[in-house]
């Protein structure tokens, strides 16, 4: 029989085994105490693996191009994973992207991990339960994380911006740079890959970038964000891709960067969890009979409000 | 010297001075424990106005319509107190809008009380601010209050929304009906005005609302909203809109309604407060030293996220 245990599943999935890594990743996305037992026995053996963020619009071909990064890495013998995060989906487990996977042939590869993540489910949503999965396969020894995104909305371009390296994907077409820039993504990308670079007008599209990117440098003589032009489809342009994510590695581990956005983002997630409990508590106070009683009192007007609020909150 | 405390100016301001009132919704917009103590003063004494939303696109008329109204109040000698809510603003105090007014010729008359109130300061936002205003209002003796939006974002949709009678005003045009569902507008409204009825068009607007309705009626049996007709520059239509907002007042009282709006207004009111005070617990916290020295923890590796969240909320 299948443990549920997470004691029994962490090193067994450590081990190899991807069944007990997808049962503890299911453990992580139900959230509740079995949740926090993963993340205390992840935490600890986490903090190795480079995670990379791949955003963009919708039909950017941000899948085909994760793909021809998974055969690129795949032929170096590099393990990878990756977390298709879906905020407008009610789906998770990994079925519909799994299936799209087999196809493009990594069936049956254990080199290769594939999750998707939707919004069902776990407390704060996405934007926690990302780092809380990212943690659990950094834990278990894969060396590389891609967390990739279905769109530009602003939970999937703050959950692409938390990873190590940041890589945005748009296509030739006019007003592409400026979409980039109203969508955030220029404030978030360390990599731009103008994809489909096969179709007329990709070297206006790169060169648009890279105007837009002298005006909102954020901070000279630091990162300066290269355009690659690639097309997935026909898997040209990956090696170089995959070159300028290494550099970019190198360049956080040699200038601190990289500690720095450690720290950040886990003083993000844990401040989220903060907030997110207290706001579980408030939600279960507001139906709790001490609500109903004083709110009675506010109802007939023996206490105000703010009196009324300090009540509730004696509770907490 | 004027004094600013409450527990002198709340007994001034119900004995008819206008300064007083306007300091003590100078302190309520300021928060903090002066708010409490209005809040606390004020609460017992409230319960007596009646409120009334007014809401619609910016340019409908909605500010020429209320003027109107309070001509029509006042020559029935009437007092009505007016909040004027711009979530986009970050001005407070009333000066754009006491301008208007009294180049309106309501200046220097005491039966009227205008305050716009902005975005700025209060903990909460104008979704807290302006129950409190309304409750500093009602507790001073003002047996009206108008709270006007300066459009329909979803923050004066819900401020508008939470009044005893809402009314959403529109303009002759195609797809005027149509916007309104869209906006909301047709879930809170208890009466629709078509204002500028002198325009082409009038008479479609409003019988393309009367089909909206028929088919989003909420409870069958209950309050349909009334359709009229007003050209608040002609100030033609203002009695049968008073009239129809003293109707929606009687079947407030006669159906019960009236109280269980106001019982939900209040729950919703302590609601907020309790998770507003909760979430600047959780924002002191994160910056507080606890925070600092668990989140090194963290990094370090020592303890995972959610035990150290644990230790950030036991200082709670």
């Amino acid at each position: 029989m299948r443990s549920r245990d997470p004691e029994v599943l962490v090193p067994q999935a450590i081990a190899g085994d991807r069944g007990a890594l997808a049962r503890l990743l299911t453990l992580v996305e139900r959230g509740g105490e079995p949740a926090r037992v993963v993340a205390r026995l992840c935490h600890p053996r986490a903090g190795h693996a480079h995670t990379i963020g791949l955003t963009g619009a919708p039909g950017a071909g941000k899948s085909t191009l994760t793909d021809a990064v998974i055969g690129h890495l795949r032929s170096r013998g590099t393990e990878v994973a990756v977390l298709a995060v879906d905020p407008s989906s009610p789906f998770t487990g990994g079925a519909i992207l799994g299936d799209r996977v087999r196809m493009q042939g990594h069936a049956g590869d254990d080199g290769v991990y594939i999750r998707s993540m939707a919004s069902r489910g776990q407390l704060g949503g996405l934007s926690l339960a990302t780092p809380e999965a990212v943690r659990v396969l950094d834990a278990v020894g894969l060396p590389l994380v891609i967390i990739e995104t279905v769109g530009v909305g602003q939970v999937e371009v703050e959950i692409a911006g938390t990873a190590d390296t940041t890589v945005v994907v748009v296509n030739p077409g006019w007003g592409d740079a400026v979409q980039a820039n109203k969508a955030g993504l220029m404030e978030i990308a360390d990599i731009f890959v103008v994809n489909k670079a096969d179709r007329p007008g990709a070297e206006v599209a790169a060169r648009d970038l890279d105007q837009m990117l002298e005006m909102t440098m954020r901070s000279p003589g630091g990162w300066r964000p290269p355009i690659l032009e690639t097309s997935a489809v026909e898997a040209k342009g990956i090696p170089d891709l995959w070159a300028a994510v290494e550099t970019h590695q190198s360049h956080l581990v040699a200038s601190g960067e990289g500690e720095e956005r450690r720290r950040k983002r886990l003083a993000d997630e844990l401040r989220a969890i903060v907030v997110h409990t207290l706001e579980r508590r408030a939600m279960e106070l507001a139906g709790g009979d001490t609500f109903e009683s004083v709110l009675a009192q506010v109802v007939s007007r023996r206490i105000d409000p703010w009196t009324a609020a300090d009540e509730v909150l004696a509770q907490v």
